[in-house]
């Protein structure tokens, strides 16, 4: 019996995504189950397994068929190893969760694994925006602001693992302390907290009209959605913020595309919902920051698979597993 | 006859290195000739064929044990065609020269071709202070800044030849107006142009005691190196322009650690002839600026190879041409 699918798993703090999907990457199948967080997130493993070998049996698709499983986890991740640590979101502690070893076991296929942010990177390159291209920088902006770097097709992992780590880069020296101990990373001023946090710092200098303002000012909540529909309506002070995370943005988006020359950078994550009117701000940015050469050469493009990004991705871990 | 040499050829605007190794990079012959730039530089490649052809009837070495030729080259180089356009200072015009085929077909060789700070990238790598990890970023600080990424042993070259351009990396928004018309590359801080364009701007403002202020405001020519040995004889001024230098290449160094997380990042070319003097303060600024997991993963080093660097990265990439 010939090998012909794929199972992508893309494990969240609230869900567990699954795809059963062609060598391709055509989607046959996918579901999903509550990530099950109590007794130190000691039913997470267990439930995968499970719910791999149910849905297995239900589709009547024999595991000679599979190819392998490929998986995207939050924390920190060791893809040569297969381990997890330090996934505080699945209540998982310092210690390294066996993840690859177990999911083997109770499977019997093999499990390529890598972090959340590369899965969906890997998933935006291969079946989203990036079009399949070899060179490709994703970023996504969440609740951080995180990323992966695809070269030749393949993550780039460096030295210790932490490449692409595009959220960590200094975009501003001395500026807003980040959770990581420095100043002035990307991830203070593109992600959603960091939109609402430059929303506050303006509106405490700004005098004039602004319904931002207003609700700053009558301490109601902000979130990065509110500053862009502000911003789309025209409300002064909301677009002084969007223009300051383009900034940011495109001034990330050139370095990298000066050092890294992929094809295309990808933006996704809940802040890129904004949509072309974020992007068309970032792209005027990028093109003060690009070198001649890459100018033309990298588009700056928005994510297009959604939250199936990194089910897609950890499909394509598989499919490299299996040929590595 | 076993293929056990390699040659590799530095080639530059005013002199052509060649040096004959081992496959392990232990070079046994070296020899260079004056670049021949007259006649729109058209003998530089007979010459090349020349002068390989008559080494090898020297050292009674057969072609039969060549594994191949490798060659660093100024200028745009397309390492896929084997052709240089653009190389200014050999007098080569717009126009490719087609360096493969003629050196192939003179020398009955296969020749492997990449732009000359590539080839010393590669080098530094290999048999410099790269230690031949597999992960290392190498910045050149010579009359422009220039560099190369080396991934898993082997150049990146990006989706359109110009990765590891980290001489256009934006290191100052609205900065220094550069070459290429962008405004605060790296380039315009780090390199030996630059060091001297920030001790004249320093100088207009300071007013206290200075031997580096008295020459500028004297007129006299001052260079990089001036500048660097008034910082070791603590020259106020002097150490503040060498701060400014270290203050950038430390935070290009903390971006470019965040993003590929290499094992080490080598600083070479003229302007690093400052030694431990530069580094020591470059060190300080990259801890500033690198994300907690690369401060101590990734070793900002100084290049060890000096002007051999580019022959023996030419060694590698005529090693690497013959496994591909």
């Amino acid at each position: 019996m010939q090998k012909d699918k794929l199972i992508g798993v893309d494990l969240g703090g609230t869900t567990i995504k699954f795809a059963i999907m062609t060598e391709a990457g055509e989607i046959q199948q996918k579901w999903s189950i509550r990530t099950n967080v109590l007794d130190d997130g000691s039913h997470i493993v267990p439930d995968i397994i499970q719910s791999i070998n149910h849905h297995l049996d239900l589709y009547d698709l024999p595991k000679e068929r599979i190819i392998g499983i490929g998986m995207g986890a939050p924390g920190t991740v060791d893809f040569e190893n297969g381990t997890v640590r330090a996934a505080y979101n699945l209540n998982w502690k310092e210690t390294p969760v066996e993840v690859k070893s177990q999911i083997e076991a109770g499977t019997g296929l093999p499990l390529a694994i890598d972090n959340d942010a590369n899965s969906a990177a890997l998933g935006e390159q291969w079946r989203g925006a990036g079009e399949n291209a070899q060179e490709v920088v994703f970023i996504t902006l969440g609740t951080g602001v995180g990323g992966g770097i695809i070269h030749e097709g393949h993550l780039m992992h460096g030295a210790t693992g932490t490449a692409g780590e595009v959220g960590h880069m200094v975009v501003k020296p001395h500026g807003y302390l980040c959770t990581c101990g420095n100043e002035g990373c990307l991830e203070q001023y593109a992600s959603a907290t960091g939109v609402v946090h430059i929303a506050q710092d303006l509106s405490e200098e700004y005098v004039g009209n602004s319904k931002l303002k207003a609700l700053i000012d009558d301490g109601e909540e902000v979130t990065s959605k509110i500053v862009f529909d502000l911003a789309k309506e025209d409300d002064y002070l909301a677009n002084k913020v969007v223009d300051e995370v383009a900034f940011y943005l495109g001034y990330a988006a050139g370095i990298l595309a000066n050092t890294l020359n992929p094809s295309a950078i990808v933006i996704g994550g809940g802040v890129s919902a904004a949509g072309q009117f974020l992007l068309n701000r970032v792209q005027a940015n990028f093109e003060q920051f690009a070198f001649a050469p890459v100018r033309k050469s990298t588009a700056i493009k928005l994510a297009v698979l959604g939250n199936d990004a990194g089910a897609y991705g950890a499909g394509l871990l598989a499919k490299q597993n299996q040929a590595s």
